[in-house]
């Protein structure tokens, strides 16, 4: 395609993490153009006042989410909470705009499942039945000719790209999958409450919504579609005291065939499931990756171990939570969305030390 | 007994953080009297020079490994690399000295065990076989007779804990425990290696020793005293941007009566395991304990959850790695081994925030 | 006096830091019997319900600070925002009730200057007139005898002591002095504001106040009183990505007799002051203190450096700024109204690493 | 110029933090081909797999430093301890080949002070004399030109940019600058050394090197350059408990037609200095710019206050200390001596949080 294309973008609710990260990407995309970013409350507001980090780099003004004609745009990001894109998604596709929503309102293919989690009615369950969902590594096609897509949660990448090969493969009891995941505190968004201040997040490590957290049904509903077996998910977050970053140690137990495969067999299940994907790296067996080597970059990175040579499989997986794990793979989507180069702005280096 | 009794106590190493942790906690400590602290490099030194938090509260002087007559204490405590007990041991005991090791010397009944992960050969088998292994609550007599304690690992302590009461009920698959742990990297002590600089460790997150660390076979040789079914337990700590801190998910799968009980009866059996225990807080089901609820003290809070309802028991571990993990719990033996209040010098509340 | 004597203590406002601080030192103390604490908002919830840490040690429950009857008790400390103290004083202290205040309602002896910064009418100028200023090291005599004690803010008790023998012995030129303090984040208090998010306030360092903080016109006046020059103070305090400490790098240009005086000389003035105090470490001249050598602790340190031998003397002084520039100085000036040993259940060690 | 132009560039001493911030910035330089990287240690290792965060974007291996003949390359950069670009100056610039040093032999016209702060003797005169002093908005024409550049210390850069509109306009007391900065662990380099450590530093504030630091002379020289009058700066350096990042808070007396300056003709001073600069961000009268709105950006941020009005003004400084602060500045200097855009490869955004 040419180099001048340039896509039309807004973004609707863009004052939360996700938002400052999509504008950071979005600013350097080669083959974007930030048109219009709104806000309920921010309305006139620069930008670059909200966010120092844009000054000198950003114009931008918020609009007014009320008054803001969205239709303008080719494509807007939704960085809002869950149930504001669904509002909004019959007007902008019947305009001919797409959509990428960063939040939960297209990512569940059983509407009642979203609307027992997320406690809101779903408002157009035709739409829902037809956007694709933004995992690019394992529904690419979808997504290129979707007209709206509903982003991962963060856990819920890493889950299923650690598990994909696995359950494909058929080689492990999917009956028993144990997923302990940390996350940097970035994950809760920018939002003033107690439990994420510096003093209370700080030098502390705990686990949450141990008995009921929301990426469980999606992720066991993403999982449950990759095997005939029955899929039981137990998934642990933890909260630890990082900015950004994600960590997930993924337990699987060997069965069948699996039990009697090489590493090198292991390996290369993952290897030749991820071949060419720009953003996935599977290290070398017995690595262990850690969260930085992807801070601030869309680089997703996956090792196996296979502990004292037993029927458990464990499968290590980092990302940063704020790019792959949502802005970074919603640009993703983007481009495949508009037959631009799937890298496209993407491949800014992570950030060491 | 009286309030006069007190205690002539040796340190051994006191240069790294578990040494500097048992100076913060005699120091203050009713019935222990400071005698002697040795170091191979820093003889001469004083302390307060070294731990700039001791001015003022500490006059010692370090006295030379090499020449220190450690006859003189009552108990001397081994903050040292593994090896350094062992080889003081049969001339101290036969003085009639008690031994804390805080190093791996005397946690091993299967010395062969020992010396393949410590790569040492062990210099007292006969001493070894008559040590305590110094985890209180579930060793209690022998190491009040005790003239040799190993004190436990750091992470074993917070695995058994968990454990033990699911183990001695039967009521778990022995032969699939998954113990997911993270540590704050004061666990690493006191040592300059380019890992744990904070511009590594820190903002960081990530596994270490997932194919093999120390405290496995540490772990499960105690844990298979619990139970006569075969154990076989995965353990794959990470390490966490945190100084002090350490929290373990332990996952088990119920089985047979196990399947049947309720959140009540899972909960009971912990409730009455550690009935009594000053030092273990069995929080109400469901919690998410915080590893700073424990910053600076001996409390180590388990809680349990059950997730979905499912087949899987989940337990919370949350301990001070550096003090119930180490430091403390050795101190907590000493308490036991001179018939002293089990809870003296530990009261010190939890620093928070 | 006798061991068994027993301060009846009440506190009002519990919940935020210097509160739960209180808690950990006075759940310790020898002669203080926590007698009733009061929230507006948790009344009726047990206190380690919303401090974990405290679990185990502590069954207060809050009470309704409506309905309290704090005439029960011997002291009552004000953990509160500004203006709560001084509402409840007159009915306290004619009820022979000793106050406490930790916030800002007797700090000042100019009422207009506290009405300014403070935005509150005061209330009872009398019992203000009568306060005594806690910061014992410069009040004692007052501090034994006073009925209310307004307790310093936590950057006046650095730069008071840390300019106290330099202006006391006329050495300094009072009109320009420089005060560059940093301070954690627990200095802000246990509010949820987005400014002290992990993820903005962590890996981050920024001046605020830097116009005008409410610190400059306490420590202004103290500074006044210690001389007859003019005095003018620049005042300008960071936040840095910690959760305790207090460090305050202090500036003033040596005139008369003290640019011909020496090093040792200059070392003298500051160990001559502060002989013989429990709470206050003159180093050694050139030392660089750092603020975790006194976290947790009610320990304050100062070194004294002459960069290139030239005409600018620099203090630095160092402390938890939760203990000595708060709770901890508070329990110092209870220990001295109630005829207790000045270090009384403030004897607690410094939380190294 | 044309976008094919493609500068071959080589970098001494990669192992380090400013050797893969210069990877980051040339990866993806448009005209800049990654040719030769050397290390003494790590020849034949290859880069990525010391630096996890470079896999999938850089294939290069060490080169032996002994062998690797520099000679093809267009420029190199020396990211190595000081002392080793003059050695191999004398050779490579006989070559045509430019040189930019991120040490310090290149940063000094006086060559007895270089020799006497870092202890070695200067091996290549004659070229420093003709080195150019790569603070580029100071000396933009220099640098274009040398075939020399002595890349500034991080703090330095802070503190000229900071002073220079004031010095220059003769509107400050030269002789009483004091200028108190922090900085973020990165700054020590990649040193396995105690003070680093995430248990040291962590949690921690302190100053450092007061009586003495190499920076100081390095900036007393240059800001003498900017005045006739005796310039005296004290300088005091602290370390601060996050990765990266730099914050200096300058202090100036006003002296003379300073005194009845506005604020506004104050900010005007700076305004018109830094005009056009595309990497200095002059914030509006009274801002507080904190670190992490420059992290991983080559943007530095200032400031002005004038507290209460008085005669002091104060000037605050922010940059990223391994960007601006030193391998951004670099390859701002290497855009110069070839004739590209300033900004190539330099306009990565900010990473917040």
């Amino acid at each position: 395609m040419s180099a001048e294309k340039s896509v039309k973008v807004g973004i609707v609710g863009g004052t939360g993490y996700t938002g400052v990260e999509l504008l950071r990407m979005l600013t350097l995309h080669p083959n974007a153009k930030l048109t219009m970013i709104t806000s309920r409350k921010e309305a006139g507001t620069r930008l670059d006042a909200m966010f120092p980090s844009l000054r000198g780099r950003c114009d931008l003004v918020f609009s007014d989410t009320a008054t803001a004609d969205l239709t303008q745009c080719d494509v807007v990001f939704y960085a809002t909470p869950h149930g504001v894109a669904m509002t909004d998604a019959p007007k902008l596709t019947a305009a001919g705009v797409k959509i990428i929503d960063l939040a939960a309102d297209f990512r569940f293919k059983d509407l009642a499942v979203f609307e027992q989690w997320y406690k809101l009615p779903h408002t157009c369950p035709d739409l829902a039945a037809k956007a694709a969902y933004g995992l690019v590594e394992l529904n690419r096609d979808a997504i290129k000719s979707a007209q709206i897509v509903g982003n991962p949660g963060c856990y819920p990448t890493t889950m299923q790209l650690g598990y994909y090969p696995l359950l494909k493969a058929g080689i492990v009891d999917a009956g028993h999958l144990i997923a302990d995941c940390a996350s940097g505190v970035s994950g809760a968004g920018k939002k003033a409450e107690m439990d994420y201040l510096f003093t209370e997040a700080g030098d502390n490590f705990k686990a949450y919504g141990v008995s009921g957290h929301r990426h469980h049904p999606e992720t066991q509903a993403r999982l449950q579609d990759m095997t005939t077996d029955k899929v039981r998910l137990i998934f642990t977050p933890h909260l630890t005291p990082m900015i950004r970053g994600m960590h997930s140690t993924l337990y699987a137990t060997l069965t069948g065939k699996g039990l009697s495969m090489t590493n090198d067999e292991l390996q290369a299940l993952f290897v030749n499931a991820y071949q060419g994907e720009a953003f996935i790296d599977v290290m070398p067996f017995g690595s262990m990756p850690d969260t930085r080597s992807t801070r601030g970059s869309n680089m997703l990175r996956i090792a196996l171990h296979r502990p004292q040579g037993g029927d458990t499989i464990v499968v290590l997986v980092v990302q940063d939570n704020l790019v792959k794990g949502s802005a970074g793979a919603a640009v993703q989507c983007m481009n495949l969305m508009f037959g631009l180069p799937e890298t496209a702005g993407l491949l800014t280096m992570p950030l060491s030390p």
